[in-house]
């Protein structure tokens, strides 16, 4: 798969992403659409996309109904989406800039962003289980079941939990390993699994899936704090430098930049292999993980 | 059915879902368990549990079984108390005092406060979608679907948004009622519809249990607001006073103490009526609303 084949694929999900989430996230009258306006100006207008390219991308791998697939993805962008604008509040990473923009509650106020979250969730479980998304109510159920797993106490929460208590400069490689598991990794591994329950996969399947997943998204969290130190605020479309400022240990402090560069790469390497088992038709997703390790932003 | 028997039920009732939420949010040695343990306090050692009874006396209209009602009712709990803990932040209510108690974010701090009721809320989602509520799937993703349309945008986080943005001094009568329905009817109403559903109701059944909740709902929202003019803090185990204090307009200052506390009686005796096609298997919902219009914090 050429460069430009692979980006205007990506182009071509995202937009057909954000026309779903702009369908299901639908603007009325009332005065209470405030909080819908902060949920829409949380999840359009930007980002990669690259859970939902991920949850389409799986679900190409069976025969899954693209309908069914985008609707697993705008849902599990809208559990991504409300997490950034949690994560943003005053009370936990205090951000003001987001994708270039302001964040939620600098565009709204606090109240309305923590509403704005709270229903971007909760409509990210509706979709998941709506009759709409699937025929089979077994499926839906598994779509919700594995959602929540990966994102509540025991994922992502958990995770974003850790990172609060954790003493930052103590940490150890298996243990910021793990904190990335639960806080980035495990919404991206859902995002391939959406795509094996979708499609009802077999266990061998599901589990290629997960393991690349993982890898992935290891690696993308070593390209994150390679970015964190190395990139320009600009360009990243939020603030650089945070990690190293709050004296954070992060996979560049402890392995240093070549290094942590080298574990990212065979990482994706690794990735890409787990997929072998659906030969040509895994090309997408293994394109993925190399663009992981090119990005800039 | 005697005031004493309908106190035993309630206490009864009580201790089975703290059975049951306790071992719904098991608690673990790891440095995240921080947010379960905030979720724990949230959830555990309190309150009176209406909405857990609702659910498990509707459910008891049919042939449910205990296990099913019981993890619906915990289930409808954590959202529940997902929902105070965050109205209690200082960027909505900034509420120090719950149930008699520090609230979350003052027991723990803020952003354990807000992962908590993060983290409550997807554990909610997941217990309704786990095949051990019910071997059928259709029942599972039927309740997801109905606690989502009840808890999102267009139910309680709705009402909460309209409540903040209200200009709250000139509502009217409707505009109450409708804000109302929204941030306490709507959970309220799918207590009773997950009994409903656990218990595959008729469309008759199903409507009749609906309209109960609705009129349940606005009477215990009229007592609510006679408890915060008329009520001692400590006894209601909250501040009082807040709404008048806060200019707001409540169906205590619209229509007055007196025809205010007729109205909530009127209905009362309506939502009771709904439920005569269960003749007396609907004593217990009946008495509770009697119990809503009768308590006194």
């Amino acid at each position: 798969m050429e460069e430009h084949e692979f980006k205007a694929a990506m182009a071509d999900n995202a937009a057909r992403v954000e026309d779903y989430l702009d369908r299901l996230l639908p603007l009325h009258d009332n005065p209470e659409a405030r909080v819908i306006e902060a949920m829409r100006y949380a999840t359009l207008g930007g980002g990669k996309r690259v859970r939902p390219f991920l949850v389409t991308q799986s679900a190409r791998l069976f025969a899954v109904s693209e309908d069914s697939a985008l609707r697993a993805a705008a849902a599990v962008e809208m559990v991504h989406c409300y997490s950034l604008v949690h994560d943003d509040l005053p009370a936990m990473d205090d951000d003001d800039l987001r994708r270039g923009r302001p964040t939620c509650h600098k565009a709204f106020d606090e109240a309305t962003a923590i509403l704005a979250g709270d229903a971007l969730l909760t409509r990210a479980f509706e979709v998941m289980a709506d009759p709409s998304i699937h025929p089979d109510p077994r499926i839906r159920a598994d779509l919700v079941v594995a959602l929540a797993r990966a994102s509540g106490a025991e994922g992502m929460v958990g995770g974003q939990m850790l990172d609060l208590v954790a003493e930052k400069a103590d940490l150890t490689v298996p243990e910021i390993t793990r904190l990335q598991r639960m806080k980035t990794g495990a919404l991206i591994a859902v995002s391939c699994e959406a795509g094996a329950i979708l499609g009802k996969a077999s266990k061998m399947q599901h589990t290629a899936l997960l393991a690349y997943a993982h890898d992935l998204g290891l690696a993308f969290q070593i390209i994150d704090d390679l970015l964190d130190v190395e990139g320009d605020a600009a360009e990243v479309g939020k603030a650089t430098g945070k990690d190293a400022d709050a004296g954070k240990a992060t996979f560049v402090s402890l392995l240093g930049a070549e290094r942590a560069r080298s574990q990212a790469a065979m990482l994706v390497e690794q990735a890409g292999q787990h997929l072998d088992i659906f030969a040509e038709k895994a090309d997408p997703l293994k394109r993925l993980a190399r663009f992981v390790f090119e990005r800039r932003a």
